[in-house]
């Protein structure tokens, strides 16, 4: 249960990682809109694997097909149905593990939870059920930029104990763009911290190891309004989606664990005209007051585990409980936080969208 | 909208600030579970202010009256009404603001969002309303306690820029009960860091400031099972829970923003034989792995922000962007984070409550 | 569970027949409304038993008090409290069916269900808990009132097997309001239907018997639209709200079970110019097609089964099994059908403002 | 939105009836369940039009795929995707009503509320919309057969004015099975009225018309307890399953319509015992009280309005107006309901095992 997203705009999930196919189906998405498979293509571009020496090289073409919900290039208002086909099938490569849950996998949870398990490659667990966020994520996308040139651009912002310095605010404004972002292939947008990250991600690699990191996403032309009070606010429903992706342990927004050590004559943001609109002199608040978007950028950041497959022997042990060595075998992701850029943005263009139109309603 | 929360558990929660009541319905309780307004009662006298010096001296009895789905001590199965009257209004303490935002308040939000807002002491957006939440909270924890023996417990860990030490495995084991935590009035279990985090808090208080912090909280006999992948996980409810609660601004789980400094050979909990079960050597998952509870014990960090309101002159400016100076009269809660212990109790409870019954279909 | 109803526009009922109190919360509720109690007193007096010699005598005040949501008579868009204390509470009167679950009842389903029951009064499956939902419908009716002009009006077609005749394109239109429904104390608008419809149940008040009846309800500017297709059709989620009013046994929308027994070619509704829209020449379709309203007024009906509680004797069994006779004590009412008229139409707002939102991020 | 249905076992559909594909995604299916396509096919094959010479000659095969959530022929817990291709596509058919709103379709009103539709076929109003539902349906089915043998079993109890006779309980509990039911190509078990009925349609569809009728469904070994009181009673669930099926226009549970014509006395269900368990002795009730299943074959019946394609010609308007005569071209069914079983089962299918899985937490 629970493969769905959002209120007005659904989203529901599917797939495993090496059955048939993954996708979603959009529920609620506005007509007439216009939408090909070009558009969804671009974001399942950059989530692939295998586009740097960074990332893993199963070859994974993702094509996604859009079954139903689209008539001459718009939209119809019904359920938007989006597929695919899982082509690169290896499930030889981790037959190994069958009676060994995989430390800090989600191998002996699922077991214990649903009494079985997809025999090879995490099943729902694994980074390739993102798919059909993605997907659905780019549609909700052309929606908020269509209908408020609403824009979010996530990068990465740590990798292992390398921080890229605080972009400054001129930057959020400007020159922080998906385009900025790609320019490096770990997907920071600042130079010398990018240099350092790919430094330590190569050699992590090559020791068979993997590290975490940090992404953060930044959203302007943020309507004021959108989050509905009290459970569901702006900021604990992007909490949720951001949590609901694989590997991530941590969220926070505008100045997050680092406001909790600061005080409030700090801490607060005065209000201090901005043209015709009333905006805040600073953004601890990271965009929301009162769980309710307040038009400043929206700023937040996300914290991911290093990936648990590593090619170093663990000591672990069987579902029996008896003790074994379990090295990885292949070539695995050291990192996902570059690829985890496109996916934390089509879950925050998810909450966006489902955020605008249940505003809608009252104006 | 918004105002409820779970699957199967729900609560829905109403009421301002300075209005007749607030309250909750609590729907899908388990019928035959003994319940009485003493046992709700408790959690609410931890919430109320005024406990200490630490705290706002605004005094609120806030007596819980159940008004429907128990006959005779025990649940019927029927929705449960909880309402506490409110008796302590002074709006008089808040007028000077209706011109006013007041910085990092939902003010102004509230009122772009709703075109109208509550004329005094925040409305819903109020810690008050959070009582709601506590009252049922309580009837969630007895149900984990009765069929689990499921142990929730929140201390401070951080005020401002004073850390308690981290709590030894062997006191999370025993050591850590809501007893000890209460011994100290900023309910942190350990002596040396209590005694600075309180010295900090009445500092602060004097100079008419305030100040964040951070509240940890641990759950012990969770059973394995527990959380709806994929967007549903258990620590995705658990995120948007936390960040529901007022001031709250990130969360984390087991390593969290710290493991994303982490390599994977040293971030990964191996798996070891736990007497008659398997369990993980290290708890860097924070009890979860894939969404899912693995049946250590759950370990997250909620942050909250200084709170808004301090006495302290704020430049800043009106709804029509006029600069104004602000400073709040009367006495204001220096720190949040000694009262926010009961909350984060309640709405974990509320989250795993639910996931036991929508996993409890499984078996 | 399942005392919510609503997806934008959220209802949730509590409260036991013989509790402490019954009521509402609505969240969803538009900001900036005008409402007051007595908005909402008027259709719960409607509803209210005693209103003549053709119901039970039970003096039942049923003052509403509005405790959260309104502030100088006008909404926030927060959550709405809605109380209504119980004042005659006389569990005495059904002592006796402790061993006896009353046949027709819902004594039986509900032990069974939760292996509990309210000792007296039906609980939550009596007819006072439909306050809740007419309080509620009130909010709904001044919202599709103040927006739309739309009326609902709902009245008493038939009872037993007095059947009033058709009522006129004419009158639909324009003199079916609620005023002439209730010149009768039977709330039907046809004068001769009605006397003869007194007489057979004041026949059968006298024979300590009860008696059916069919509820038909029309609602005049529905706007064109409404209704969520494929699972959430007008008529469906209109067919769940009359079906979860107690003794409902039936639905049917325009032609309904008629329509079964037509060819195509007469049951077919041709479009015809009317104005400036386009209109449909006759109604079969009772204003909905594809589960969308088409601007047509809509017409449905719902059948009422003849009250469970009587006073003649009945030969049944005690939950052990034990052949008994039974016979309600006291005076009952002997036709619900009159004081449905109210609960049918309160649904049916509640029903059609929810579609009203949901529709309104559309356009 | 809201083509998804369930609160635990949830299926969203999707497709088009000319569009690439249709299909369906069942979330929270329980894990270990054996399924295979061939389980699916059964059903889908009874839905499918061509089956006799009373139906629609529109020839599909309707080979339905499993694209995840099933491995190795067990269920794992996770989404299964259903997915059935369209191949027989004959858009031109339909070109003509481009500017003609078809009477009694939904044309009209899809264009109203989405500003936009399928160019042919009716697009999700189609009847090919089903299939997803009657997917789904079959999978609902085996769960609740090999739990509790639980039967469901539709047939057509009327073609327009020709009532097959009241089937007796022995022949409820015994010999109504979809095989006797099958015998007939009007899939009425009673040998005599099959054969007025098929008259009826054959002349009917020699006319160019088209006729109505009503599918009547009965289900044996039904758990006493399920339905979700009081927005969700079993009967508020059923009526809105059956009024979200295209072309129904009525719904009664028990003695329904009927039901408000009698007396108390008459119409109550006294208890009996039965064996082991306590029972009625009639059941008017139709298997429910007050929300509740009691043990007593659920029995109700659903009214179907003649389809509104026929080939006479029809007096009617264009978008803009215009008066024009309308006729379709090519074969079209003239009576749905003996394709409508396998649907109304399937949706009873997907309500009851919503409500098996809501009550199993309960226990």
């Amino acid at each position: 249960m629970s493969s769905t997203f959002g209120t007005l705009f659904r989203v529901t999930t599917f797939g495993e990682s090496h059955g048939k196919a993954v996708g979603a189906i959009v529920d609620g998405c506005p007509a007439n809109l216009r939408l090909s498979e070009a558009d969804i293509q671009t974001q399942l571009h950059r989530r692939r694997p295998g586009q740097s020496d960074l990332s893993t090289p199963r070859d994974e073409t993702d094509a996604v097909k859009i079954l139903s919900g689209v008539e001459g290039g718009l939209t119809l208002g019904t359920p938007i149905g989006l597929l695919v086909e899982n082509r690169d099938q290896r499930p030889g490569d981790y037959a190994q593990t069958a009676d060994i849950p995989r430390p800090s996998h989600a191998d002996f949870t699922y077991q214990m939870k649903y009494g079985i398990r997809a025999s090879s490659g995490g099943g729902r667990s694994s980074a390739r059920e993102t798919i059909g966020r993605v997907a659905a994520g780019a549609v909700a996308e052309k929606i908020l930029k269509e209908r408020y040139d609403l824009s979010i651009v996530a990068y990465v912002s740590s990798v292992g104990t390398i921080d890229a310095p605080a972009i400054s605010t001129a930057t959020v404004k400007k020159d922080l763009t998906r385009e900025a972002v790609d320019r490096s292939p770990v997907r920071c947008p600042q130079k010398a911290a990018a240099a350092k990250m790919i430094a330590l991600i190569e050699q992590t690699r090559d020791r068979k190891d993997s590290v975490g990191g940090v992404v953060t996403c930044v959203c302007r032309n943020v309507p004021v309004g959108l989050g509905e009070p009290v459970f569901e606010k702006l900021e604990a429903e992007l909490a949720q989606a951001m949590l609901s992706i694989p590997a991530s342990k941590g969220f926070e927004i505008g100045s997050g664990f680092a406001g909790a050590r600061m005080h409030g004559s700090e801490h607060n943001d005065p209000f201090v005209r901005k043209g015709s609109r009333l905006g805040t002199r600073t953004n601890n608040s990271g965009g929301v007051q009162g769980g309710i978007s307040n038009g400043e950028p929206l700023v937040f950041r996300v914290a991911f585990k290093p990936p648990a497959t590593i090619g170093l022997p663990q000591q672990t042990a069987t579902f029996q409980g008896k003790e074994v060595s379990l090295a990885a075998k292949g070539r695995h992701d050291p990192c996902v936080v570059p690829r985890a850029v496109p996916i934390v943005e089509s879950m925050t263009a998810l909450v966006l969208v489902d955020m605008v139109l249940r505003q809608s309603y009252r104006s």
